[in-house]
């Protein structure tokens, strides 16, 4: 199982705009092959902090879902909303 | 449900001394009421960079988890051997 968390500090008026974003990029990666979850979060105390948390099969599953129109499209316009210091970290399980 | 991801800098040579305490404390707080999930993750690409995700059911049952005394015990230590730029997100399901 392969673990991503995507964290996106958000620009300050641009919050609906991205979460509207990722209700399209949620439903269209669930329904992709190896994609065990996905899901968006928000940060309890700052609003403008975002993550995405997903789990999927494989490598494979991922890399193919890195190759997804949806994502393709979606992912480099979220990439304008954010700012820079956002991270996506891919974790392999320990414990 | 909440969301907790601790994203930890382990300084180098503090890995496995990290990883070792890290099980003491997943094998603890694994057994509290209202802990859902706790896992741990490394890195696939910096082994230095850990994870713990944690899913709880209620704030109150993660109130409890910052009160109990393994966590009381096992943090502070992991704090002396990561580096200041590790973070702690707590979050709430968007999507």
């Amino acid at each position: 199982m392969i673990k991503v968390v995507a964290k996106k500090f958000v620009k300050q008026d641009k919050l609906d705009e991205v979460i509207k974003l990722y209700e399209e990029l949620v439903e269209a990666s669930r329904k992709e092959e190896g994609c065990i979850k996905y899901e968006l979060f928000q940060d309890d105390k700052d609003s403008t902090i975002l993550a995405v948390i997903e789990e999927w099969e494989s490598k494979d599953a991922l890399a193919k879902h890195n190759n997804a129109e949806h994502f393709k499209r979606i992912v480099p316009m979220i990439a304008k909303l954010v700012l820079p210091e956002s991270t996506v970290n891919v974790y392999n399980k320990l414990i």
